[in-house]
């Protein structure tokens, strides 16, 4: 296998398509608003990506089933009011290393960039350590016109004090450098704990944003899903930090 | 050298074979496993494989002479009521980084397919940190037609309450893409001992799913002698987290 | 995008230009020091530098604009009484890796050395710990004729007792097998907050140094600044932290 | 520059000579006996190695010159009564990652052999963490002839209890793959001061092994020296910790 893979399964046309990123972070928020667009609006998967950034690990489903870390890209035709084809990208990782983050970031800018986007929202949480009563969405984008726009939807800006970690802000900023436009959406969130109203509050900026309908009825229901994958996630994680600690007796990473 | 290298002892000719991969890990229960079948069974090294993804150090052996970390390819000809080939897979390491797991993987399944490999074993532990009774043997696998055929050997289906790290699991899942069949048996262990009962449990399974005998008379012999040599490697362990943490006063890394 | 690249925005001709460094370190002073360089000098623009070495994050600006982390290049022509041409390269950050440390080192050299500099100076912090009454300026250099001018200017020379991490060390290090001659010059700081008394010390001998006038009345308000986007960065590197560790209950690197 | 680049600065013919390598390690114990013998044989320095897997920063000297991360060839000529030629490499650091490690082991491996190197020593250091009456010297080898030649020198073989980690190891164990034959030499110290009395073990038997004389008076005195070098290098060490830790409330890796 070279470094990154595209697996496609499905040729697919587009037409002046939007790009949606949601990748695993903080809270779950930007998974769980994007599942749930897959989902309630039938997107079709037309290729996964395979990388050896990833974590090394396979994931066991329901059924017994060896899972991949995988990222997956989904895509939707003329879609709402202004008829727009969407490509979306869900997944469960992202790249584990600084160099690995940038170098995937790069090849999905490459295949997406073949089918002409132009502009792209990036879904993420933003973690505020505390209990929130409503969970309101900030956003930042790549020019002003854009940030007007969030603005008039009372989405309200993150200025100047803090930054966006991983592929949601890797994807606009390097983006940017290819003209491609676009902002983050992020999700108030505690961010201890899986934030179906944090993606609620998303789904509903998104829809305003993009002219579509979202209906959020079975978002609680799929939060519980995310709860225990995420359950069997964090099992692996501790795993990997006892292998690393070298914290059980024979519990080493490598023997003679 | 190249980054990762592999050393042909023996130009075999092998016919549609099955191959069985275990590597260091968890209670060093697959080790051992896989260990007891090369001396029991009477397999032959045929190649070595060298990594600069593994560690980067040396072995003594009991005569004081150096051994390298190395992975190492066995195979047997002919075996049980089904007449098959094998290739066994053991070492002293697994890759150190998570890029370096995914290289290896896939190097190892570039090697494999050119014997015609369409079907794997992976074997391991399950570290559960408390005492067992009586160790189970866990499964997961690459299709629903192995998942019920590990049902019918009174396997348990590890199903959707974790995942694989390392080399069983990337080995499982990157052969799925290359249409490579498989399953995992992991043995149920405290984890924190050399568990001769874990292997001898997963020895037991194995040698109902692939028709073969295999007699563990011998096994608590080889549990013993794995001790020794893993108490050498945890020593190496602490001496790598010691120079990590600069922790005595000249023990740095470099220095002027 | 590769590795590392660089956009030139303005083709410029410069003669026997010097090179100064100043990218983040310590007490933030050579940062600080090169800022006021350019906005004081009036230094333009001409080349910023994008890299997959750097940490993998955008900022967000004071009005919600997304920015890259980037290295950027100025120049200055005919400055002082020696009428000199110079190039000051700044930026948000530098390699996390120690390997991209070396690599951009080289790219940077490789870039200016097309410029014929065959002369350099990088500005940094010594961070000492506690309170200073009066900061001093430490230095140290490529070759014994430069450290004599340093003493000549009641530079101290730094001998024997630590070192320079990062770019300002690198660069000299390495520029020095390249026939480049330079210096080092660090203004003595507590290290723990940012310290424009020691960024005016550095400019004051590095003015004497140059032949050169720097008005520094504006660098109280510049380290003011500063010391926002600084609390902005230490958020982030906070949350990197935090997601390192696996801190919060759901504050994973990876889910499915 | 490359990624490990050797700098020339002598051609010169060797005929079939031995390989010694003492880069810094436990106890400086190799590194202290091996500028022994350079300076108390007069060895000639014929090749620099620069490598970007060596730490990123540069070293200050007494006079407040930069000095890179190297590695030093030096070659002696017609020694001691079997007038064997040698060439010994030291230096003021190893590489920071594993697969830096094998990557310049090979690299020095490909160079040596060059010259026809067939065998070689490496000398190190065995911390054993309490205070030592008199300094004994271990030794692991390639092959059992040379443990036989140990063990008559009265060299205490290092069996089965433990490994040996980095360049003294590494360059053992894959030297032993292109046929070159060796031994390392390990002297017992308490691990945590320059040990000049471990160093002149390892002269003492080193001289016996390889029939020459070494004259070990003036040890103690470049023990002094190599103190004060480390004094230096454990700031360093602690000033890249506390980057890494973001420790001091400025003291950032990377900034806006």
């Amino acid at each position: 296998m070279k470094n990154t893979e595209i697996n496609i399964l499905e040729d697919v046309e587009l037409n002046n398509p939007i790009f949606i990123e949601a990748l695993p972070g903080i809270g779950h928020v930007g998974k769980l608003a994007a599942d749930h667009i897959i989902d309630e609006l039938g997107a079709t998967k037309f290729a996964e990506l395979y990388s050896y950034h990833f974590p090394p690990q396979v994931f066991v489903d329901e059924d017994g089933l060896i899972e991949n870390m995988v990222n997956e890209f989904y895509y939707l035709k003329s879609l709402g009011e202004d008829k727009r084809d969407y490509i979306i990208l869900v997944g469960n990782s992202q790249a584990l290393s600084p160099e690995g983050q940038y170098d995937l970031s790069g090849f999905i800018l490459d295949f997406i960039e073949d089918f002409g986007v132009k502009e792209m929202y990036t879904l993420g949480g933003l973690a505020i350590g505390h209990p929130i009563e409503e969970s309101r969405v900030f956003g930042a984008a790549t020019d002003l016109e854009i940030i007007e726009t969030l603005r008039e939807l009372d989405i309200e800006i993150r200025s100047a004090d803090g930054g966006i970690v991983g592929a949601s802000g890797l994807l606009l900023g390097l983006g940017k450098l290819r003209n491609i436009r676009g902002a983050c959406l992020m999700g108030e969130t505690p961010g201890y704990f899986i934030d179906a109203e944090a993606a609620e509050a998303i789904l509903g900026k998104l829809a305003n944003l993009l002219n579509i309908e979202i209906n959020t009825d079975k978002l609680d229901e799929r939060a519980e899903e995310t709860r225990k994958m995420i359950s069997k996630a964090q099992k692996m994680e501790q795993e990997i930090v006892n292998r690393s600690m070298g914290a059980g007796e024979d519990d080493l990473r490598y023997i003679g």
